[in-house]
């Protein structure tokens, strides 16, 4: 039932649009275009309060959602978007306990979600075969503590067998995703679900050939977020939105036959 | 690591586009345009593999997932969709551990779904004041033996206080959102998120009015999901979609001042 | 400025939802769910006035659009939509007095609503290979007395050299837009726009690599419609939308070099 | 069958996505991020053909389209963008020959497009009642030679009543749609169809209660476009798209009962 802010846990400040992720450390200052934010002032109080910049600007404490980790996240790829994430998690009914197959880490964005869902039994099995990433996928995870929960294997999953089996779940995001599909398949239990991250047309097109036959409920699909300003006598759709982020492929594993 | 289908737990039947969530029960049969189906050829079968009905047409066994409770769950209100589910997850970062509020709770789909993620730690406590989506959430949420992880009070929110309190998320699903949301911000955590479902315009905009002043960082959104017909040389969208299910409204809990 | 009903004029007698498009002609009787709609009552009267079924029911007397040929018209193709074609004609800049080329003119939809620009001094030339489509598309367009600026040309575009030059706009529709886009090409002014109708998105990669070189100001589009129901107070998209009718691929004819 | 480039008239330079509408005059040189285009090189070519600046940068000489006009337009308000332009078009089936009243002209884009379709012996009459717009939108029209189909009446249409009647179609574009529909009704021939531009929900939900009873076929739409990157196996919609303009308000004058 402890909700005060202490030392060596993340914080998220906030003011309007703008926001920063923080570890808070004592003497810590952030120096800001709202003037210096004082992190002293911060511990010891509630979640949800806020304190002042050294220019007057209010700053809301909140403490660090799975989704503010993922927008925060290091990027050196495209991350998984949370409409798309969601998506996943839903269309895969991702539950707390299950083993989750990820082929294609990146910076760990869906890793980071997909953790904090399947703890404290459940595992997610990360395999990245770029060295360089598996520093920032770490460093994602653990600002919510999440390491314990994710085993990272730093490999390339087209190649040889993979080191685990019966996965409940599992999620491709890598180019050239039918090249690890007979790996992922033979992780796989039977009837667990399959999701790959496919940006292009091309992609889900290939993909969806080698699918047939081993995987059925298949839905090839897309999803489209749009904001809208909610204005007394007002309201309308933004001018802007994110266009296409990726396809995204499902189905289920069945045996041969 | 036992994937076999057993006695009294819940089957999806698939075929083509068709399926059928089903207990497993010695001597059942299910009669369907494919033929009879009997239960008996499933038991001891391990999931993904498939029988045949009376007419010769294969069936494949799946292991239910929340995302078949909530698509074949019994219907007396809209349901929330899947897309609108999975951006709910991702936007609040819901955990495994939390603790979920959720006012109107109708025949329990994004129940289930929260609950699969909580568990076991963590719990779904649902207001609902109509007695009769009661029975109906509960069976849904047997399916998949997930009654323990929510606590379900038969009530309506917006009178008196709550029983609850420290919640560390909340959803809201009723038709004026703005009448419980004292209430609900009283038995949130403070920095704690909110998402409510608006499927109006004109709903959206009263909350968000509502909204201003105790909560921070929102966000009103709309999802919209496409499938794909992915064939080899011939890849397109559907005709038909679905062109709009609910607006959503988020916002994160921050004390008065 | 008359504007009175008479006989062998077409007309647009419309219920709530339903319509119909219908000759005008004395004693003719049309029999609808509504009961006998008796045109006798029509002639005479002015358009956007009523009349009453004989089941009492009001009846709305419309003069038709090229919208509503459109809508109406007998199809034995996909037609293309007033979306798509309104499109067209504003990003090709389709102006009253053009020659337009359209290969692939199928029941003429698109045909009757170009042909409704350009007279009087323009021309739609349109080339239709399958002889079954040419009766109807003459009856679509005879229906707003538009024959007279419509040539159509029985014959397969691609083979040999078109019977047209120096077009200032065309239109291609058919399911292989690479085969016929030499003549095209050959037949249209310098600096002319072009629209092609993809349906998939493979026919529109392949077209793209084809007018590369050829055609600059490049655009591939895809417009979609949503239809919103607007009700005091509880105003919203509708659920069920269109998904997908076509891509359209647009250029403008330059010199090689 | 001219299609030379000539003095006096308006000529679109365009170098990959960056394009200028210039006025050819002898003499002229426009100054770019390509050097220095000379455009007496251009006097005499053919439209469709290219020169070179003075950095050796290929510059397509192209004739200008109605589009052109309407992106290129000196822009004091928001303009109606051509995907909502072409719609209504097609959805009040504009013709060569109709009289088509507009209130609220604007920079004149909307005009422009309408003028080229009515042209030679329809006519266009727009309202505006802000002094300023008048030169902007005659500038714009004389671009493209289009001054003589349209009459400016510089008047708050909402006052008194209107100089026309027995108009063919009628579009509405001032942000109280509702204060001029008496007028507009009155200056409509019988069965007439209308469009309003409404670019918030409450506009639209307010005018859609006050063209109840006078208008049939009442149509509340939105479109939404999106481009789409087509490249060989690469193909994808692009990243960022405009993700709302406007609602369009349709229906038909119908006589009062």
């Amino acid at each position: 039932m402890n909700n005060t802010i202490s030392e060596g846990t993340y914080l998220l400040l906030l003011h309007g649009k703008r926001s920063w992720l923080i570890k808070v450390e004592k003497g810590k200052k952030v120096h800001t275009h709202l003037g210096i934010i004082d992190l002293d002032e911060a511990i010891g109080k509630e979640y949800g309060s806020y304190i002042e910049s050294s220019l007057g600007k209010r700053v809301y404490l909140l403490k660090p959602l799975t989704y503010d980790v993922v927008m925060k996240s290091e990027r050196r790829t495209q991350i998984v978007y949370p409409k798309d994430m969601g998506y996943i998690a839903s269309r895969l009914g991702i539950c707390s306990g299950m083993n989750v197959l990820e082929v294609g880490m990146g910076s760990g964005a869906l890793t980071t979600f997909l953790a904090g869902i399947v703890k404290p039994e459940g595992r997610v099995y990360s395999y990245e075969m770029r060295d360089e990433f598996i520093p920032i996928a770490r460093r994602n995870l653990s600002r919510l503590g999440l390491e314990p929960y994710v085993t990272i294997i730093n490999k390339d999953a087209s190649i040889g067998k993979l080191e685990v089996s019966s996965m409940d779940a599992a999620v491709i995001d890598v180019g050239d995703p039918w090249k690890v599909l007979d790996n992922v398949y033979d992780a796989m239990k039977g009837s667990a679900p399959l999701c790959a991250i496919c940006p292009t047309m091309n992609q889900l097109e290939r993909l969806s050939t080698s699918m047939k036959g081993r995987f059925v409920d298949l839905e090839f699909t897309e999803l489209m977020i749009r904001h809208i300003e909610a204005r007394e006598g007002m309201t309308r759709p933004v001018f802007r939105m994110v266009g296409h982020t990726t396809y995204l492929a499902f189905g289920r594993k069945v045996m041969h036959g």
